[in-house]
């Protein structure tokens, strides 16, 4: 296998050269105005992506440190926050709230499923006092996208609790208009559907959370919310940010605002149903149910008598592509495609190829050719 | 101004093109055995750079995140921590543990002084049970460095007292041998003196520090030691790591190994001791007592009747060097240099060049070319 692999997990994501590139520009100083005029770019950009006027934040520290951020900046100890459990992600989002001494009314649910407006209105309904209700919109470790966000912030706003959203695998890759749903915190990585280098969590914070966020106690010193808003009005950050990182994320964004949001979420629509023909053209099950299927994680079951890891091994020795496997006790029974950020027909085109190649090498009965032909019937590639 | 702007605050510092192209390497899944191998030399570097035989790790936030990773892993609510401020980056010291819940017996020492033995010995009397001793080695808002600290070490053991040091601004630029010294738990960032741009910390951990940290209730999530210690046994780290940075760091550690640190640490030493004549034969005043003076970080006074930003002004926009002012109630009083990473007798005589220009057309009585040729004259420059 010759070249750069096609990194096809579902993060980090391949980095377009343009914005790799930008990273080579000079150290400056991060109390200068060079900065400060680098991260005001950055911070409209990310109102852009976000689709807020609400204040954003750039932290040095990759997604999970971000929804640490937002976790300890709100959740006092004792406070009851509603958690839907659907994946390794949401079950981590769960321990953050344990962890800050915050009791998790927690909305257990069948991996592969999303919890819907009428989980959490019951919730509501067993819980009592709720202070706020946190959620995972895109299960990475599921494929599961979580549709009723809408109507859960209309909850969150009726009710006047606190909507806090780990979008890390998803945003700029999906609706997500953090404004009109009412979401009060959200939280994305670098390194996903912003097609930029890992290392960076994007954070907004609503109107109505500041009060909220000032009387919570014992802050984040690093990670502080309020010490951020501090720094913002200087237009710089609290703490020596990754300079270089910022230099990627300005590009990537410019990219995203150039492409426009729209363009953006259709083109992950569109690979996304390309992969999912062609996983069924393969007779290939995906693992979510249909109507959550999320357009940037692709999840699908191991078939029976396939090893997972054997798969794998054979498209990336042979083929140069990476996928990932599943998390945690499903690591052999799901494969994850990553699709994110740069992805495109190209993309989708080599990673089933090698998917088919790999998984008739394995033994495992398909027509080879089958997959790929569905994405070009699909994407109308035929010449 | 053509050309690059030469960075000469107390970090970030300049990158070697090296350093910097070493991030245009091919994206990689952090799961993945490149990941594997690259993480395995890094941490065999950081030992090296450290002098220790113990774990270290390296995460992706900035040296202030490093310092609370270090603090919130070891520090339980009620915990008695002794704690030396002497500027800017001790206080910062002392707020993360009384944040965390501990309790800061403070020593408080006039700013441009450092704690001694003595005193650290003196707070132990009076204080009764201690818990830790946290210590900042090198205060970059001051430019002092706590040479006692091997003393501190030893008396650290002798009374079996875990002892917490930040070395942000020094590790790799002076003496300091971790094991030798008795340092628990040390940390600094990768912005300062190893030349590589900011966004990550390195964290070093002693045998005797992990049943402390087994110990310590609700550690924090992003930053938990003993997660980290788990995914170092497989090679990785628990969540998502700044590619591009890691193979940044790699780099200025080879670099740093190819030197070697006793090669190293004279050059600081040398440059070091370069500024100081020249800001003497400028008139100049340092801003620390003669023997706490920083190999790495230059603090001087304002002289009389100048303004230390229109020098910085000029100094930045007539010759292209970028220095620093002093912190908070000190950032008039006080001029910071940087003298880390790769710093060289060409950075040295710029900046002693744009310092005297500089102090020259603000009215500062002196003689041009003083600095400069004390210099020239010190590191045996003359034709």
């Amino acid at each position: 296998m010759a070249g750069k692999p096609l990194i096809m997990v579902p993060g980090p994501t391949n980095v377009p050269d343009r914005v790799l590139r930008a990273m080579l520009k000079p150290m400056i100083s991060h109390r200068s105005e060079e900065f400060r005029r680098l991260y005001d770019g950055i911070r409209e950009n990310i109102r852009y992506l976000f689709q807020t006027d609400g204040e954003v934040f750039v932290l040095t520290a990759s997604g999970t440190g971000g929804v640490e951020c937002m976790v300890n900046n709100t959740v006092n100890p004792g406070d009851r926050v509603i958690v839907p459990v659907f994946g390794l992600f949401s079950e981590r989002l769960r321990e953050k709230i344990n962890l800050r001494g915050g009791e998790a009314v927690e909305i257990q649910l069948r991996y592969g499923t999303a919890p819907t407006v009428d989980h959490v209105e019951e919730a509501l309904e067993r819980a009592g006092r709720v202070d706020a209700i946190a959620i995972v919109y895109n299960e990475t470790s599921t494929g599961v996208t979580v549709r009723d966000l809408p109507e859960i912030g209309r909850l969150a706003e009726e009710r006047d609790i606190l909507l806090l959203v780990d979008a890390v695998s998803i945003m700029g890759g999906d609706e997500l208009p953090v404004d009109e749903w009412n979401i009060d915190l959200c939280v994305t990585g670098s390194q996903k559907c912003l097609a930029c280098p890992p290392g960076l969590s994007l954070i907004s914070v609503s109107p109505r959370a500041w009060e909220k966020i000032e009387n919570t106690r014992s802050r984040p010193f690093y990670s502080d919310l309020i010490r951020m808003r501090e720094f913002a009005m200087r237009r710089e950050t609290p703490f020596t940010p990754a300079i270089p990182l910022f230099y990627a994320l300005d590009e990537a964004l410019k990219m995203i605002r150039e492409e426009g949001l729209e363009n953006r979420f259709r083109r992950h629509r569109v690979c996304a149903e390309a992969f999912y023909r062609a996983l069924e053209a393969l007779g290939l099950e995906a693992f979510p149910d249909r109507e959550v299927r999320s357009n940037t994680v692709i999840a699908v079951k191991t078939p029976e008598d396939v090893r997972n890891s054997e798969v794998r091994r054979i498209m990336k020795e042979r083929y140069g592509v990476v996928i990932a496997g599943g998390t945690g006790s499903f690591r052999e029974s799901i494969f994850r495609i990553g699709c994110m950020g740069a992805i495109s027909e190209l993309e989708v085109l080599k990673t089933v190829e090698a998917l088919e190649g790999a998984l008739s090498e394995v033994g495992y009965p398909l027509k080879i050719g089958s997959g790929v032909e569905s994405v070009r019937r699909f994407l109308h590639l035929d010449q």
